[in-house]
């Protein structure tokens, strides 16, 4: 279908299809996880796509592995080098050491401390960088360039884009296994590879399927580029504990898309955030972070829209155990 | 193959594999979750059936529905008795409410208060026992008297064992897609369910992986009843936070099974549960209650074992949210 909206450029269904088979022997089939309470509290049903269970605890893998698996002999003895902070950094590391590259991962200080340790451990070199004052993005171009390392973004780039878009092609396969169409899916949005990707396997395969985007309030530069047709950022200054989703600008190649797939996108509280993060430890019994909890948070806003059914992306697990027993203690499921 | 230990009776795999056919409405096909960080700590491959993202929150929901779903129309009329400290009572629970049964459920006063609230919310009758005091054998055999109420036991009874042993079925088909053969699987035990039902499904799947049951120290039962020859139980005046593992001996259909087929039982101590617990959290993002994580205790006795792969179910995550908090606070994972 070569004039479908799905097989536009930059990333057709047909690459999302190769990149599921490629990254099949690494990356785990997450499960669509529902709970009859839980549905019956909201009044629809609510679908949870738990990428937290992801190897390395998040869809991360999916897209690091797509690109690190099509690395020439040549790219991977000489390595790779990824900025992230934190969820690709492992995906990145992890891949790396299953296609057997050396990795350098580029991460913020304060990125919480279970994601620089898994980091580490998959074997990677850790380079840190304080958030405020440095650019991650020139301490990687710089050592892409002093070492010859292949630079692994974390969104802007089609072999990424399709590998995350596999999560996509789970979320349709799963929803005609249990004959459910759902109104929405909902996806957390940094630099938009996630929400890129699944916007092009939706229109494939659920076209009468909207996407959102969620971001957390403050660092809602998508939302607002989507509103204003083009890419803009999110006033400075804001704070927010979705470590995962703090990017400041959609991507080059990802804006396009999600702009002509999208439907329109959230953005959500820290506060709801918690409270998605305390359900889904109570109904669903998934550890998921922040930033991985937010497009739940957005799903569970019943005011907003008449929802039968939506699927949520939980995109990631890894919080600071400190962090996610404060929360589930002291926050009131839904 | 009417030969065969695992089609001998009171269940064969042919009635499994119809259980398994009869609860795939409602039952989920939970992942066999591993982490590759996890496994090089072991030194082995640590493959987790997570039953706690099941349906309701644990594997029981197998078990009920296969046994209420084949409720005569006069018995779903009349109603359904179950006796459990907690998850066999939202297995049954929600299964009544599937199938359109009224269920009263026997619960000690001092279950966990989520385990209760859940039983509830699922739309049943709960009837609150004093565990030291009372009988719940006693109170349900009443309650089913007076009442007419169908008895779900909640391991005793060849429909209830064929539900649980769909747990093995899947970890049999699981195993084989990883191209796996597990040196043991590793499974909670109680009244032994799940771990003669599973017995059943490896000796005819997987003939070469050995089953352990696996019990908190002072409630092992099971294991001292397969080392005895006969059912004993343990001497009474224990403490346990398992609180889905306290039965005080052998079923009398399991027990055979188990004693037929496991290798032999292994016991865990509270401390190396939170270890569990933790480990769970941090490397698989599981919520696992303390009954749940009994089996994964036993299988990170790294020194026991020269394991290559070990399956073990985790078999729930209903654990009150103070209790989890605490625990993953406090416990360093392996």
């Amino acid at each position: 279908m070569p004039s479908s909206p799905a097989s536009d450029p930059p990333v057709g269904v047909a690459d999302i299809e190769a990149a599921a088979r490629r990254i099949a022997p690494v990356a785990l089939r997450t499960p669509l996880l529902e709970n009859p309470l839980l549905n019956e509290r909201l009044g629809y049903r609510l679908l949870v796509k738990a990428e937290c269970l992801q190897r390395t605890g998040s869809f991360k893998i999916r897209g690091a592995y797509n690109r690190l698996s099509q690395l020439s002999d040549d790219e991977r003895r000489r390595g790779v080098v990824a900025f992230s902070s934190g969820n690709h950094a492992q995906g990145v590391a992890y891949a790396a050491r299953v296609v057997g590259t050396p990795a350098v991962i580029v991460m913020p200080a304060d990125a919480p401390a279970l994601k620089i340790a898994n980091t580490r451990a998959y074997g990677a070199e850790v380079v840190l960088y304080d958030r405020q004052a440095e650019s991650r993005e020139e301490i990687g171009a710089r050592l892409s360039a002093e070492r010859g390392l292949v630079l692994v973004p974390p969104f802007d780039d089609p072999r990424i884009i399709a590998g995350q878009a596999t999560v996509g092609l789970e979320i349709a396969a799963q929803c005609r296994e249990l004959d459910v169409v759902p109104d929405a899916v909902l996806v957390g949005c940094s630099g938009g590879g996630l929400a890129a990707g699944t916007a092009i396997v939706l229109a494939d395969r659920l076209p009468g399927t909207k996407l959102h985007t969620v971001e957390p309030e403050g660092f809602d530069d998508t939302r607002r580029s989507l509103a204003a047709g083009r890419r803009v950022g999110a006033p400075a200054g804001a704070r927010s504990f979705c470590d995962a989703l703090l990017s400041p600008l959609p991507g080059e190649i990802t804006f396009p898309v999600i702009r002509r797939l999208a439907a329109y996108g959230l953005a959500v509280t820290d506060a709801a955030v918690e409270v998605a993060m305390a359900t889904a430890f109570a109904y669903l019994k998934i550890v998921v972070e922040p930033g991985g909890a937010a497009a739940l948070a957005a799903a569970m806003r019943t005011e907003a829209v008449p929802y039968r059914a939506v699927v949520a992306v939980a995109s990631g697990g890894n919080v600071d155990p400190a962090l996610f027993a404060g929360t589930i203690s002291q926050t009131h499921p839904i």
